[in-house]
């Protein structure tokens, strides 16, 4: 049986490359028929629990609590705040009846939960005491998107969105809120060792009804940005819409202030994509569903060495390792070698005569390090030990792979040889000066960049492509 | 301030009652201003996820897998099966649009997934090594109930179900398969401290599609019935309309046989109304999201108290255990045994200045049993113990609770009694006996016992009220 590998270089065909992936990867199906909606396998979709689970994790640690909020939207309440309307509207699926039946009103199949939750905080939001109030719900949200479609990355079913939703009895209180959500949010991508800008969007492309937003930004193969999560100031719009108020400790009553952030199943689309390679996928050890396969190296009649390999494998079990004991007598070694790389298992454990005998295993990477054989009561440490350095060569590749994808410019009067990736250059923050940007770059301008994982001289060193005085750095790109 | 308790018997008013323990225990807030549609709070939604979580776990070690299917259908999939269709089309929920487009096909937002899942299961099964097949998924479904609705009882918007589906290669297979499923739903439904009835349903009333399903059957204590779960055997007539086949190893191709079975959300409006009493909810201690709150018997400089208290506090979340300190000054440790005690918590830790004195506990049941003083080193153990004997506590009330609401009938000439409740009565089986059964005591014949929770002597050894000669016992009720 031939090899199961993937073959082909994600940089020069990323399209055959992730299609490849995910089917061969038993990651998604894409053969469901409604564009943008797409069917999880079992491997994928747990992958995707379990970085799902890092995230709410962290939000349950810093005091926000999981709630549920329906996701039928009557239009009396889709319709309050009018900015978001507009936003939303024209990409909201909406609902008149059933199959049978004409309803009085339309519903909204939720496109993000700010409407459905904000009336609800209008009745429980009363005193200071009640304030903060921190929650999040992880639910699927519907848009209609007329951007092309994408499996995970742009679909129109989104999947596993964690939204975070928080009001304040200040303003002060609302950008402290904002830190500690990017916090939260750098601690959760760097956990998955994903590289990424931090933008703060410009105020002409800010979230519907919302004061100003970050992003987090990073870069798939093809050159295409790529949002990761965006954390959203909301101000004082949404409470005055809904009247979400309290009576403050000096006897008057106020509106709250609001923010809100969100991360989706993309988050799973951009591992694939950045940590992926011609071998196939490559998950990082904390969310991989299979942390270790183990390869016996034995004939069927070797009873002791397989024998051994359960032993191994019950000793993994034990201390909470996801383990899988391929036993299957059909495929040879190396077949399993390249089958469970592809899958993007981090180690592989190799069990032959010698390993029996001696009780010891062989640990192989699916970075290729050299292998190394230790004792069995040593494995747990040497494997937190492999997994830390997987994690390392993961970090530093993606970081060689966005330089890769970026191009630094100080001079505009070049731009024809940039024809993919991010762009990162000087500006003045003006819209005038975007709109020449975006000319000149073919690309438009995410936001000016507050974080960067390259490093950046000052930008006002540079003259702004307009011919101005720069004072900070736009990311320009195409994205998903 | 006055205290927090329910205070109303939930035998004479359930519906008051209910209502009361829903918001006062912060379960889920009914004020969504759209029927049948409801807001869970995170300390409901915290048991509901517990809850889920054990299912989950049952469906996953006995070799089900976690999928997700598009909440969207289009008409052209969703037609498919007839009786399918015919059984569910009127009350599901339709999209034609959005909030400007008209779209050109109408997608149905699943009402439960036999139909997505199974149009792709036509794509994947091939060969006998692709069988069985056993997926699970946890999602959202929606249904335009015509029936009245109820909060988590029967709503619009079903949360959390959590559907199971499998497909064999023979119908044997399928049928042990059933017995796996409900066997692992009778140890979900124990592990709650829930008492049921199976029944299989009448061959008239089986799920739309399907050869024959078994349902779990409790009462609520208004003596209305409520379905907890179901397990359906569907035959090959989905593997018909969906061409879902494989290639035996005798080399001929045939249509699987698949069964299906799932609980919602549903299963924690049983748990409230079961072990709930005049005091408010009562949880078992594997949902409850406190399992021990912690009140300090001190004034606020006794700090020797609260420190011991804030290290027993320590000491059981190193053990894993949900626990709250409630050190609120503002009310009495009175006020907060009652409070705790009306949000369900089955275990209070008192700590005064004895206690912190000797490095002992003072351990107190949601049931009342005597309180107990261990030392801190026993006190895991201890809580084990105490949790073993709620547990106990709350099954065999519980059955009493079943026995109340629950007459078994030999003799049909004096139904008039029976106002309230579940009814056992002989039964041949027949349609025509049924409906007697039906007329005589004012409500459905919900099926055939298969399983009862209290003994029955032999149906056998009674007549049918048509007169004939009884095979079975019948189970009838009203139901939500």
């Amino acid at each position: 049986m031939s090899r199961k590998t993937i073959g082909i270089d994600k940089y020069a065909d990323f399209d055959d490359w992730y299609q490849a992936v995910l089917r061969e990867a038993d990651v998604v199906d894409i053969r469901y028929p409604v564009k943008g909606m797409i069917v999880w396998r079992p491997y994928g979709l747990k992958a995707l629990r379990l970085a799902q689970r890092i995230l709410m994790d962290l939000l349950e640690r810093t005091g926000h609590q999981e709630a549920y909020f329906p996701s039928l939207i009557p239009e009396s309440i889709f319709a309050k705040e009018k900015d978001f309307l507009e936003g939303f509207g024209g990409e909201t699926f909406v609902i008149e009846g059933t199959g049978t039946k004409k309803f009085n009103e339309k519903f909204y199949l939720r496109p993000t939960s700010e409407t459905v939750m904000y009336y609800m905080w209008s009745l429980w939001v009363k005193g200071r005491r009640d304030l903060p109030l921190k929650m999040y719900q992880a639910v699927n949200v519907f848009r209609y998107e007329t951007k092309m479609t994408h499996p995970i990355l742009r679909v129109r079913e989104i999947m596993g969105f964690i939204e975070a939703h928080t009001a304040h009895a200040t303003f002060e209180e609302s950008e402290v809120q904002i830190r500690e959500a990017v916090g939260l949010y750098k601690e959760f991508f760097d956990r998955l060792q994903l590289p990424y800008f931090i933008v703060k969007t410009p105020p002409w492309d800010t979230f519907a009804g919302a004061e100003y937003n970050y992003d987090f930004i990073t870069v798939m193969p093809d050159g295409k940005g790529l949002e990761l999560g965006s954390v959203i100031n909301l101000g004082q719009r949404f409470a005055r819409a809904f009247d979400i108020k309290f009576m403050d400790t000096d006897g008057n009553v106020k509106h709250v202030y609001q923010t809100c952030y969100g991360v989706s199943e993309r988050v799973l689309g951009a591992v694939i994509g950045v940590h992926g390679d011609e071998k196939g996928l490559f998950l990082p050890p904390e969310i991989a569903p299979i942390q270790v396969v183990i390869v016996p190296i034995a004939k069927p009649d070797e009873k002791e060495i397989h024998e051994y390999a359960r032993r191994v494998k019950e000793y993994l079990e034990s201390n909470s390792v996801r383990v899988y004991l391929d036993e299957d007598s059909e495929h040879t070694p190396g077949w399993k070698y390249y089958f469970w790389e592809m899958k993007g298992v981090p180690t592989r454990l190799e069990i032959g005569p010698r390993e029996a005998e001696l009780k010891t295993v062989t640990i192989a990477r699916r970075d290729n390090a050299p292998k190394t054989t230790v004792k069995l009561e040593e494995l747990m440490s040497s494997l937190n030990q492999a997994w830390r350095e997987v994690n390392k060569y993961l970090r530093e590749r993606a970081l060689e792979h966005l330089k890769k994808l970026t191009t630094i410019v100080t001079d505009c009067s070049t731009p024809g040889e940039r024809t993919k990736g991010l762009i990162v250059a000087p500006w003045d923050g003006s819209k005038r000066d975007a709109e020449e940007l975006e000319k000149v770059f073919n690309r438009g301008v995410l936001g000016e960049i507050t974080e960067s994982p390259i490093d950046l001289p000052p930008a006002s060193n540079y003259s702004t492509c307009s011919g101005g005085k720069a004072d900070r750095w736009a990311l320009l790109g195409v994205t998903y």
